[in-house]
């Protein structure tokens, strides 16, 4: 059989020991696949003695990340460290040393993966990601590969696992947020620190991502808006019920015209809670399930769903990059590289168009329905639905808006604020997946 | 720019008229892709005078398919004729002539794709089929490539829009299958002949290669198990209505211990009606769409759905592996070839374990349920439920079975029907998707 393939491991928290898991139980297998052995030869850690899901065969184990990646007989470097330095630094030196890398990195590519493109690109390498976005769900090979002959418009998905289950809970349980997110703590799904989650920043790395392959431009963590699930209340989520939707943070890539030249396309890319009818595939992902729906002209509407995290599904999807990785090395070959020819502008939130979800507490006198809805009227925005329900002297309106730009609707919201009739704007929330 | 991959299509019907579509449409983007452009340099048909969906460029059509694949400028050959032959010849000649290969032809495939394989291996040239399956759901290359590092165990689908069509609108409307095969025939989702799809070929077609690619084996339509739709009535979905489920035509491609060496493991294929629970998640697959629902050890359950069929749909599938195949050959290099190593046995289906759903019409005396429940016990097969409905002199039971070999099952059945007491075996159904 042909001389092996070597593997170094950058990391072997909850997805590295998967990693390695993998590699020495399945290497028959990984063998027979790649057409040559897949050997580890080595596997950096921060501290030799902490404790381990796997035992690491007796040599393996370093701290010394660097030299590992610098080793010449290094075919294939995994960096499943996570974070943005010195994951950067080692996957730019591995690339340089002549090794190919296998990324589960989302942070690290959505804040600078045109670096790591570059590098890879002057290197020859190849450099494989598909574990950074919605774990095991094969997404971003469908979308680099599958669907290249194909016009994606919108991605549409639930990629964070974290929020969906605490959004679930509070959907079926009737929980408040904290509760909620106590229990996701509790049972593993939330860390200690639940910010990266709950705030959209994940969901908004992964929209960077995906909206950067769908749309065949470069897209940063920083071009995606981005609301976290903090202020759902339990009061949102049983309005959404009323009106036979569910809410869920959804990260939201399309392709729009340019207002400043009608002619081409841009990119909006955001992260937000949302409210989505029942009746949506999105809206029965469940738990912590990651699903992602993609929109495209020849293809129509296809959706991918699974285990979004968890050391075991994210290292199913790294040991799948692997065996193409290793496989392109043997061809003495390389995959396809970045795609962002297309060179899109990302608009602005203020102009990307959204339907609204407004509930206002009002003074319940003769009137107030023609005045509120005379606000969005000011705004250029047409109100698709209102609900009045009286309580003493008080009444609530719901308006469900069609859709607007997000600046007229934004601003609509303040104008309400400000009304002399208007108590208090109780929930303002945006509405997805259904027609506009 | 560099020098066109040029491209030969045969077939001009709905799925050939949208390749060729979306070629002249999507020039400017495939050859960003690419890398080069893309150029359609001929497009083979019966008639030079047929009626089409697209205008083909004065030039481009020819008779001479044969002519056309051996041709020496041509890089890539897309095959969407169908059927065995003459598709057989002419890919085998493409692929002697250089050529790659996009097929989207099940049939052929699941008949003789060693040959197909072996000829590409010989020639050093891609055979990408991912049209042939499950229309534009990416299902094949997340199973060959997204997949490779992980150990799949079951994959379980609705692989035929028409079926699925068909035994939605008996499940919603209470149709008998006669009429909701009108009613598919009438809105363009079944052929005149709907044979193919309402006897279980086109999916047995599909499932073989599913099989094939999950389980690195060698699986041909002929080691299917398959069984139709056509004797599935209005009670059936009735009866699975009443238990909380749902009659869906399934795909199942399972790994099992070899029953003759059980360290070994066997393949499993077979398409037949089954009823699944309501809560499955392929039970949500309305009208004509696909799904597909894939297990393996690391990943956990992935699900994939989209359009099943239809030519633009399809086309899109075709034109992801163009891209592909495109890629490689201007990188000199050829994507991953069969993968058949495992080598694993197909089981007989008498030796698959499943469950069934059996209806009796029985003489309404003293002991029945008693005689019925030994018959189930003399052949090992364990009850879960039994369902008893008195009617006058006679009365109706239901029993579901635990897991149990299939042939123990139908031997029961057979046991069942040569009782004195029982009168009828009204519907037998296997029950899929729930706990055994």
């Amino acid at each position: 059989m042909s001389s092996p393939v070597k593997v170094a491991v950058l990391g072997c928290g909850s997805v590295g020991s998967q990693v390695v898991r993998l590699l020495l139980e399945q290497s028959a297998d990984l063998a027979a696949r790649v057409g040559a052995p897949v050997e580890l030869v080595g596997v950096a850690v921060r501290r030799l003695d902490s404790p381990r899901e796997v035992e690491v065969p007796a040599g393996l184990l370093t701290t010394d990340a660097a030299g590992l990646v610098a080793r010449e007989d290094v075919d294939v470097v995994v960096e499943v460290i996570g974070g943005i330095e010195p994951a950067r630094s080692l996957i730019l030196s591995a690339l340089e040393h002549g090794a190919s890398v296998v990324s589960a990195n989302k942070a690290l590519l959505a804040e600078d993966g045109a670096t790591l493109f570059e590098a890879a690109e002057k290197a020859g390498r190849d450099l494989y990601y598909e574990a950074a976005v919605a774990g095991a769900i094969p997404i971003l090979r469908p979308l680099r590969e599958s669907l290249a002959g194909d016009r994606v418009t919108r991605v549409l998905g639930i990629v964070n696992g974290t929020t969906n289950f605490i959004l679930d809970k509070m959907d079926t349980q009737g929980s408040g947020f904290a509760e909620a997110l106590g229990e996701a703590q509790e049972l593993g799904y939330a860390e200690a620190d639940p910010t990266a989650d709950v705030e959209g920043f994940d969901a908004a790395a992964k929209a960077a991502i995906l909206a950067s392959l769908a749309f065949h431009s470069r897209v940063t963590a920083a071009d995606v808006h981005r609301e976290g699930i903090a202020e759902v209340s339990a009061a949102d989520v049983a309005s959404a019920r009323e009106m036979g939707c569910v809410v869920k943070l959804l990260a939201i890539c399309e392709l729009r015209p340019d207002p400043e030249d009608p002619t081409q396309e841009a990119v909006a890319a955001r992260v937000h809670p949302a409210m989505i009818p029942r009746s949506h595939p999105l809206a029965s992902v469940r738990e912590a399930y990651n699903a992602v729906f993609v929109e495209s002209d020849a293809a129509g509407q296809l959706m991918f769903y699974g285990p979004g995290a968890g050391g075991s599904p994210t290292a199913s999807a790294v040991l799948g990059d692997l065996v193409t990785v290793a496989r392109n090395r043997r061809a003495g070959t390389r995959g396809a590289g970045e795609s962002a020819y297309a060179d899109r502008p990302v608009l602005p939130m203020g102009l990307t168009r959204t339907r609204y979800h407004v509930a206002i507490d009002v003074d319940d006198r003769a009137g107030v329905l023609a005045s509120v809805a005379q606000a969005f009227a000011e705004h250029g925005v047409s109100i698709q639905t209102v609900r009045q329900e009286g309580r003493d002297d008080d009444a609530q309106l719901v308006v469900v808006s069609h859709a607007a730009t997000d600046a007229q609707l934004s601003a609509t919201v303040d104008h309400l604020r400000g009304m002399e009739i208007v108590r208090e704007v109780t929930s303002v929330m945006r509405v997805e997946g259904a027609d506009e």
